[in-house]
């Protein structure tokens, strides 16, 4: 495994926006990434997405799956060789690394998946890059970094980070090494920490576990926790709007921002939103029970946002908006079968 | 390999220091270890010393190893399951994770190295106590953690913790994990985030440096860096003596504390100091240059101890005292050979 470097030898040469040509998209099949890459491409640049389909779904890439400046790769990142193979046949100019388990509670009860589909998966798009010479990586962190913070709104500057899952555990371990990666090897970085993301093509989360609970038995809506639970959530474009103003307006060797929306959205309003939407509004509502939804939930999120607002940034939709808006695609996507 | 956890089957009882009976160190003949475990042993307790002994030195154990308290495993935690054996065999009450890499430049050149023997190695340190029941661990951070930071001394609240290096990444992974863990699995943990400690058994470090340099070659003494660079120094009585404070005072589930001394010291009076013990004050400093001794080094660190004073502990030892101390052990443990 090629592990030494030749400290110095590199140039600094940063491209900017308008000079990026070639982008790796990880995680290509999965929420997220299959919302980013037809804008990328209606932008006019080549695209390479990346997906395993453990979480992603090929079918959120028919729509870009016949442009020739698309490729799809299906392969693994764990492993250190593959993942460097592919990055010096690519040459990306810019890496949006949005490969990750998105499954908090997943991560909970099977311990090393968020260790190895995160914090090693970083480790080796790091790694890839320093050895292929990509000098830009975008990465899609989290406001669970902050653990349960005792100052609301919550400002990227909050410390001490103690994070309560091992999914936050690990977004905390990429950053860290994102940073390092930026400060020894001449890699410039965007660290985006999302709040909670909706929006077309779920693969995961509150909406998309509704809806799909529903559709299978639309006689009860069983809810994780007692409702109370309540978070930002950020329609999925105004998630790509921020980071690629974040990207395009800071220049550091490392930015580093919060990305969340204004207001906040409880799980019972989601839940209650849910059924009407789906014609179901007088289906019972039944809560488990507890502050948190599962182990390693935190229950109230706020995020300050106020350093993307500085760099003129502001999301188009409050975070009641998202969430209808999301159900409304959630609906569309999943919930169908259960009403045709 | 087994990873499903039957949440909420374990009892919360979590023992104190007068029910701690046997005691895993990790790390063992390394240069903390193998300070730490003669006072376990004369405490009373069960020591279990792990070591693969790639910067550890079995010799450092030599006054104990006949002790019938002590066993030493010559063991590399880095496979999972044998980490796993490991603790389900010593059923350990406390775990003193000591185990990782000490040598940040190294970790730079060999950028898996601190990922491997830090990260993983506190993952799967943390996977065996979940899985053999072990309840508390104390763990050995670094003031590394804060990077560069802009506020000093730097308090454990502070952020935005970017660090500088891949050691200092892999330290805040595994804070992270810690943190996870303790939250998720009913561990109780202490994390010390510590200055520079010094003192007998060295394996690394810049007075270590110094006096093999020195023992090779007295004509001259080469040193990284402009001399400039200042940091805290603690004699690692006093680590010792902090974090068995710390332990004993606090106890929440989650404690983190910064571990530093009084004062700082130059590296300018680190290698005079050193020359002057030698009997070699007249042998020409030769400094390469540059404010940070090596890529990733943070050369100004202050760290603010006031959170372990509150809870009733300073350390003996100025930082100069510390430096002072250490420079005349390594000079009777290294330098002997050079001055006959």
């Amino acid at each position: 495994m090629p592990v030494c470097y030749d400290i110095g030898s590199e140039p600094n040469v940063r491209p900017r926006w308008g000079q990026i040509v070639r982008i790796v998209v990880t995680g290509a099949a999965g929420f997220i990434a299959s919302n980013l890459i037809p804008r990328l491409l209606a932008d006019g640049h080549d695209v390479v997405g990346v997906d395993n389909l453990f979480l992603g779904k090929k079918a959120h890439l028919d729509p870009v799956l016949g442009n020739a400046r698309f490729q799809f790769r299906e392969q693994d990142l764990l492993p250190l060789q593959d993942t460097v193979d592919l990055f010096r046949s690519v040459q990306p100019d810019l890496v949006w690394h949005l490969a990750a388990n998105s499954d908090i509670s997943y991560g909970t009860t099977h311990t090393d998946f968020d260790l190895k589909g995160g914090t090693i998966v970083t480790y080796n798009v790091l790694e890839a890059m320093r050895l292929s010479g990509a000098r830009q990586i975008i990465f899609s962190s989290s406001g669970a970094v902050y653990g349960e913070p005792t100052v609301m709104p919550t400002p990227e500057v909050y410390g001490p980070l103690l994070p309560i899952s091992l999914y936050a555990a690990s977004k905390l371990a990429c950053e860290g090494l994102v940073s390092a990666y930026a400060h020894n090897y001449d890699i410039q970085a965007w660290i985006f920490r999302f709040g909670n993301i909706v929006g077309p093509n779920p693969t995961h989360g509150a909406i998309y576990d509704f809806v799909l609970k529903l559709r299978k038995d639309s006689s009860r809506l069983r809810v994780l926790g007692d409702g109370t639970q309540s978070k930002q959530y950020v329609y999925v474009e105004d998630c790509l709007d921020g980071m690629l103003h974040g990207y395009r307006a800071a220049n550091e060797p490392l930015n580093y921002f919060n990305l969340s929306a204004e207001g906040h959205t409880s799980v019972r309003y989601m839940a209650e939103r849910t059924l009407l939407t789906m014609g179901l509004d007088t289906v019972p509502i039944e809560y488990s029970g507890g502050s948190r939804g599962w182990r390693g939930d935190v229950p109230v999120v706020r995020l300050d946002a106020s350093k993307l607002a500085k760099v003129g940034w502001k999301p188009r939709f409050s975070s009641d908006e998202a969430v209808d808006r999301a159900i409304g695609d959630a609906v569309r996507q999943l919930g169908a079968s259960d009403r045709s």
